[in-house]
């Protein structure tokens, strides 16, 4: 059995081109190649966690990923998100490896299908990449959207000062020319590719702020109870895209926008469909929405190619 | 992150006295105080996983336990069972160990809870113990009634001679005294404590094979299909006991016999209560039957006993 650590992982994460491997799950998805049970939940005290589970039917391996949230562990000075994705093969149900990633392939995996969502669905010409939130998340969707737009330009809003400033710091440095406001329609006014990335349970960006040919990604909203973006702004956009229609029912923006019959599932279009019938945006007017919930294909295309790279090596 | 080898765990389940510990474990469960979500699976085309989690609400761990049944392994000369159970800090969500065991702990958490049945449900004065089914748990049902029972005249029931004979050699070296049958009629009349673990679709004993003063522990049947007793058995039972009457709903004997209206909810007791309230077995004329599917308190349990005596050697 093979234990692969959070430190090999990052060593191993430079030479893995994840994008095409996570495209082609997202569509062997759409296309019912796969078997991705509902996600199971454990709801304690003082975090909870979430299994993602399932394989590509007729694949090398399933993939269960044990992903944990602990909201109190900032205050211990230890990270808040944990867990790893354990791979077995699909002909014996041995193990084949426990990729101890703490929580590192899952921010990977989500960051990478925000790029794809945003290579197909984002307007040619980005003019400043808004970024809602500063945590993780705010940082890598913006860095992941390297191979998609050249634009450098990032708008960060947050509700706090400080964590803006460090934003920005840290992005500086990586090269962006960052903007930090705590005001969502000068975001909104600005950039036209949106990342949300908050576990807000309040709205963040209603619709009147948003403008035509803005691309929003939904990728905080992971939850029955988290709300980003107004439940209007998905009724008013001409492609509203999830990563998975099943999770939509329960969980993230779409969820919410059923519930308040802004839309009905007929309006939505799965990731993996756009990806393999290339039906993303059409003009630069359009409003887009991609609601991602995070699809356990992701889990099991990012851990394969990590054990790859760790056993070639 | 602790990784404790079968090997291990071998080497400690000898000064671990996990029966109080289960007691203990299904009393909580059926007072409330665990949280134990529902089952997960993932049924592939070579095998199949169950995914088992959950914790007493408060405690120190949570555990995930992955277990699966691949059919063909056998031809592969590779055990069909497999898994391992993962120990979770309930206070960050930390890793404390994986213990690779290979289904092990699986395999003597169930002949635990058969153990803790016939301590609360079997009469006094055991004749013989019937055992069907002449596999791993066929095996260790027997040897684990050893602190509940000084019987050790065996009567085992299988379909196949060799393997019935190879199960009467290898328990007669363990110091049994074995009875091999293909005849259940002959099986049932002699043994008043029956364990019946099977994966069998169809109905192995039937209700007129069943004399007065038999209690039978039922744990082969985990699955919505799997069938080993009549529901006749169940409908004529003083006490139908069930691990876990949620899970009961879904899968085992006492979800068979609800779906042919042979009993209601309400003729079924949990195992937990029975530990707690200490109402079992009133009389020695009575039948009971005790259905296992096999909970996750079991497995953490189990979990926690084998990782306190790894860390404390």
């Amino acid at each position: 059995m093979h234990v692969i650590s959070k430190k090999e992982i990052e060593q191993l994460l430079p030479n893995i081109d994840s994008m095409p491997l996570i495209e082609k799950g997202f569509a062997d998805y759409s296309e019912g190649k796969c078997n991705i049970p509902p996600v199971g939940e454990l709801i304690m005290e003082k975090g909870e966690i979430h299994i993602k589970y399932g394989c590509v039917k007729g694949g090398d391996y399933y993939v269960v990923k044990i992903a944990s949230g602990f909201y109190g562990n900032i205050n211990m000075g230890l990270p808040n998100s944990n867990g790893m994705m354990i791979l077995f093969s699909q002909h014996t149900g041995e193990v084949a490896a426990i990729l101890h990633d703490e929580c590192l392939l899952t921010d990977v995996r989500t960051a990478v299908a925000g790029a794809i969502s945003a290579k197909y669905l984002a307007p040619k010409n980005i003019t400043a990449i808004g970024i809602v939130g500063t945590g993780v998340q705010a940082r890598m969707q913006a860095e992941y959207l390297a191979p998609v737009t050249d634009c450098k330009n990032i708008i960060v809003w947050g509700r706090n000062p400080e964590k803006l400033l460090e934003y920005k710091k840290d992005m500086t440095d990586k090269g962006y020319i960052v903007t930090a406001t705590m005001d969502m329609n000068e975001l909104c006014s600005s950039a036209n590719l949106i990342v949300t990335t908050t576990p807000s349970e309040d709205v963040l960006i209603t619709a009147d702020m948003v403008k035509p040919g803005t691309h929003i990604t939904a990728m905080g909203s992971d939850m029955p109870d988290k709300q980003e973006i107004d439940a209007e702004i998905l009724r008013m956009a001409d492609i509203v895209v999830s990563d998975s229609i099943e999770q939509s029912q329960l969980r993230g923006e779409i969820h919410q926008a059923l519930k308040r019959n802004a839309i009905t599932n007929d309006d939505v279009i799965e990731l993996g469909t756009v990806i393999s019938k290339g039906v993303g945006r059409s003009n630069e007017d359009q409003i887009t929405v991609a609601d991602l919930t995070g699809v356990a294909v992701q889990d099991l295309k990012i851990a394969e190619a990590i054990f790859h790279g760790a056993t070639k090596s």
